[in-house]
């Protein structure tokens, strides 16, 4: 960290007031003191290679310079991660990715290599299979990615349109792109860097259709890297984000591959073309299922990011008096200013709670699996739906008034936020689409609710469902617990109405399917309203377990967190809450004044509270939210790196526009 | 257009579905057919220009490739527009803005030229100072912006710190930039093409301090480009949006400027430094307002780009079954959907008459006070602040929504969509702070307040605040014009919320200025509710004096919209409603049917009503969104021109890639 000497004079001051331990908050967001030393280790190393320090920004570059850019510096990172990973324990994917961040400043190309492809080998291949690639895709000797979505199929996997067809002669399948809108588009790395992927195609076998498989295809040649024979690849262009994932398209005219190329842990085809169904279908699940949790740990994640860039400078920056004749205040002062901010640094402790409940929920599902126990697999798949919804929607929605609380500055390209917020908002899409997933999970809830009417026992997360079949209500009370018992009332009433909705719909003489469409923005409501519950639920009970062993500044800020979280989504959902708990307009009046208070109460810590995040200025990358808050002299020095100031006149004066003055008549 | 014979069969299907006349609604929409006419007329000249197509899409470009690129294409355009309007008559401003955009495919350079320096010479400049540069500017002879905002001052302008000193020796003023948070920020055109600039800067006469006033300074030779002495001039690097702008930073070290050179229609400075202080400061409002007036227009203008672009490409998409065994279905068929793309249709056309009713309120403001008569001035201001706020904010969102709702590939930069993201989004910063504008308008709402208490008379837009204080409410009505009552209701509760919320921190001690402070959250929701009440009052006013003299079947989709949009926003604001008027439980479930029937009401037109916005395939730019729906070939044949596409392997195989697979070890 810089001296502080050279800190900013307000972010001292802000440091001097947190009133608690910072670090011990750091080791508790960070799940553990060993996670935070490790990452901490293995920055150092990776942040003092000279060779991965840009000399020319990368937004100057062309598209081009900036893929050639990002590969060499994947090359360097590639190597001091297995080297790391050789000499001390192998690093947790959170590391990897927030380290990989600071070196790239952006998405590796080799993302999907170490996301998917490795992952899907040792997921879906036989021992022999796994024997045959593992080591050498480790070893990075085979460069792959994961190749599903086309340019015309996304959501709907049945829909899909390459063709895997087996030849029984040569016991060899032929893959082929039959249209234009099969082909492959979108798998990050394909466009001109890896050299394999795993193509997710149509089985045809003898004619017959057997459902979407996945092959193992070399497309480019491992020395000279020219297109094999009938591969046309290349990559789709620039993107709202993600610049540097290469992204490509990939289209097949009658590519043969081995029969063996053939992911077959579960479905298997015989020599002769026998077609051998598997037990095990829903193990597939597994890998979609862990890809939505970890996008539960990234949202955290880019809101950690966004609201330590903008809470430090809030308490840089001073714009307007609040009272005449007085200095200019900091901005984080004004009360719009914590409303717009406290609540992303308490949404990033929400999600990373959850985070960890549904991680663990995980696990247990995976061992259960293992012993043939597939009872819990359902309400995890809902739960994984609905929360990489919410949390991935919520961290867009968070990460731009972050960056809109930073005014003007926060829309320059050296802030970070526009290119933190790029990758916030592709999650809302990749992995499952929003609308899609909360539909998903929807349809979990209307049969829990049929459950519940037939009294039947329920899945814990959606066993509130029982509770608000009881006609009783208590009286409300503004206590945390309450609220959240709230927040199970209003999911409870959506999810009701949705079912009415639907059997209103069917009564009137509508197919369930039309009805489905028909009640389907109430589905979606109601699958929003449950995601809420669950994550106050969640946060609050895990918050109760870690204040527990803390100590008791550390306990009380998180105590304030929660709190702010749970009155804040109160306050923004204050119609559902009229509809369908006894809360009543006194109560709202108190819990605005509660909200207040919590302000208030978190305002002495909220740079303590963003240092807790311990994202170093290398990750961070921003002229707004570095350490030192250097903020006005880092925004000159970023500008004069443009190549349009390292001359006093650009050549098109001469050539545009000094002829068109000239031309110019009165 | 494109030959019918080529467009996408949905396409063809879905206008013939249309039950209205399309061009009879473009004309209504753009305010009469001799401004279609006009701006057809002009875009057959600027798009059949040849030099201004592009050879590779700008996002192939460097930085500075790009901004080379700009300049050239802005001269073009620019030499279009001055003989276009030698022929025929002067340009409106929307169509300047929209053929730009068309041409350019961002922000001209010379945005700012156009938009303000031509504009405050004309508003502040005396005759004298209008004779001199007004021919120049137009001509563009000299190039010019407007400077205002420092890297360390934006809103707060009082705060400013360049400073023009008068020298009575030499009758000129010493201008200088005393610290690094002084320096000019953010002007367009700045970085590296204008000539001039016009500065605001404290003006000191003998060591007292004037305040803020404009100065016309040169920068740059006009014959070399060089920055004059003194003159520290740049650009500030990359944002989310706005590349081409050329957005500069400006630093002065002792530059002097003759006396006449301070724009003096207002305040003056006398040869021997005597300070006269003008009438008419309120005229200097005049501007300011102006351009949150039209951010309203630019407001309906980028949903209505990115509306096009997204229901047209739901229409072409076919995704997931509604039924087992039926083929995919249009996108534009779940309900999901709708609700995601008939808002931003029905939006469009309420910003739209928002803004024709509140220009036209400018433009009589403007004449009164041309009389000598300012009462209607505090209303407008207001009205400004809290419509420019609200709709842009709106706007980022809907267009945000609508990019969304194109799936992976609305984050496709060939889409448009993001780029239309950028502009929508800058707008809520630019021009007036969303929170500070909407403060500013909760300044008014609360001095209305108190005057609805004394029984005095209220301005027009605020007048809904004397109703309010009668206590005998009408039960409710599930009609449009008493939904816009109900929204009245809110922001009155709202208002007298927050103005108690003040008293009562007054009362227990505050000063104001805190107490406001305290309340501010409150104030903004106040703020945002009045101008929900404002927009769906005009917008339902507007469209039934439109409707009077419209088609049957025009008239038609104009009642769907409207009253789409003020169901949307009841449902919206279903807690507000249950808290500030009588709305029911059971009027919440008709409201609900109700949209969805709208919804199915809307779906046949869907495609004919983005249409209707006119708006030609260059200037959406986009390949989800043009009018034949060749969504897929264009994708691809965006792709195909990526750089990188070019060859068949990258230099950065050999380079990088090869080495570290080959040193990679099992």
């Amino acid at each position: 960290m810089a001296s502080a000497l050279k800190v900013n004079k307000d972010l001292v001051r802000e440091r001097q007031k947190c009133t608690f331990d910072v670090k011990e908050l750091t080791y508790i967001w960070e799940g553990g003191r060993e996670f935070t030393e490790e990452r901490q280790r293995y920055e150092n190393i990776v942040y003092s290679v000279k060779e991965l320090q840009d000399e020319v920004p990368e937004l100057y570059l062309s598209h081009k310079e900036r893929y050639e850019s990002s590969i060499r510096k994947a090359c360097i990172l590639q190597r001091l991660q297995n080297e790391y990973g050789k000499k001390h324990k192998v690093l947790n994917t959170r590391t990897i990715r927030l380290v990989g961040y600071g070196a790239i400043r952006d998405i590796s190309p080799f993302l999907l290599h170490n996301g998917m492809f490795i992952q899907t080998i040792e997921g879906q291949g036989t021992p022999e299979q796994q024997a045959e690639w593992m080591p050498k895709a480790q070893a990075m000797q085979i460069i792959g990615t994961y190749a599903q979505t086309e340019l015309g199929h996304g959501t709907f996997l049945r829909g899909l349109e390459t063709t895997a067809t087996y030849d029984v002669k040569t016991e060899e399948f032929i893959l082929n792109s039959p249209t234009l809108t099969s082909h492959k588009w979108w798998p990050g790395g394909l466009g001109t860097t890896v050299n394999h992927c795993i193509v997710a195609a149509q089985l045809y076998i003898n004619g017959k259709k057997h459902g979407i498989h996945l092959f193992m295809v070399q497309i480019r040649d491992l020395e000279t890297h020219m297109p094999l024979p009938g591969i046309n690849v290349g990559e789709i262009g620039p993107k709202l984000g993600f610049q540097t994932a290469n992204n490509g398209f990939l289209g097949f005219k009658n590519v043969r591959i081995p029969r063996k190329n053939m992911l077959m842990k579960n479905n298997q085809v015989l020599n002769d073309g026998t077609y051998v169904k598997g037990m095990n279908e829903k193990l597939t699940y597994g890998t979609m299922v862990l890809v939505r949790v970890s996008i539960v740990s990234d949202a955290a994640n880019v809101i950690a990011r966004a609201a330590t860039i903008a809470v430090r400078y809030a308490a840089v920056r001073h714009q307007s008096q609040l009272k005449a004749n007085e200095p200019e205040v900091q901005i984080l002062d004004y009360l719009t200013q914590q409303h717009k901010l406290f609540i992303a640094i308490a949404t990033s402790h929400a999600f990373s709670t959850t985070y960890g409940w549904l991680y663990k929920a995980y696990l247990q599902v995976v061992e259960d699996l293992g012993k043939g126990k597939q009872d819990h697999l359902p309400e995890l798949h809902a739960l994984s739906c609905c929360l990489k919804a919410t949390c991935s929607r919520d961290s867009a929605a968070i990460v731009e008034q972050c960056r809109l609380a930073c005014g003007g500055h926060g829309y320059m390209a050296s802030s970070s936020l526009p290119i933190v917020y790029g990758l916030a908002t592709a999650s809302v899409t990749y992995e499952g689409e929003h609308t899609v997933l909360l539909l998903q999970t929807a349809r979990y809830l209307m049969k829990a609710w049929q459950m519940a009417l037939q009294g039947k026992v329920l899945a814990p997360s959606v066993s509130y469902l029982v509770d608000s079949l009881k006609s009783n209500k208590q009286s409300w009370q503004n206590t945390p617990e309450f609220i959240v018992k709230g927040f199970q009332h209003v999911a409870a009433g959506k999810i009701k109405d949705a079912f009415h909705a639907i059997q209103k719909h069917v009564k009137a003489g509508k197919d369930y399917e039309d009805a489905w469409n028909l009640a389907s923005v109430q589905l979606i409501k109601a699958s929003e309203a449950h995601s809420r519950a669950i994550l106050c639920d969640v946060f609050w009970r895990g918050t109760i377990i870690k204040s527990s062993t803390a100590s008791p500044g550390v306990a009380a800020v998180l105590d304030h967190l929660v709190q702010l979280y749970i009155v804040y989504w109160a306050l923004e959902t204050v119609g559902d809450l009229l509809l369908y708990s006894n809360i009543t307009k006194e109560d709202i009046a108190v819990l605005k004044v509660k909200y207040e208070e919590l302000l208030a109460l978190i305002r002495p810590n909220a740079v303590g509270l963003v240092d807790a995040f311990d994202i170093r200025d290398e990750v961070l990358n921003s002229t707004l939210g570095s350490y030192d808050g250097r903020v006005y002299e880092r925004l000159m020095e970023e500008a004069m790196k443009s190549p349009l100031n390292q001359e006093p006149v650009n050549q098109s004066f001469h050539k545009y526009l000094k002829p068109f003055m000239k031309r110019a008549k009165l």
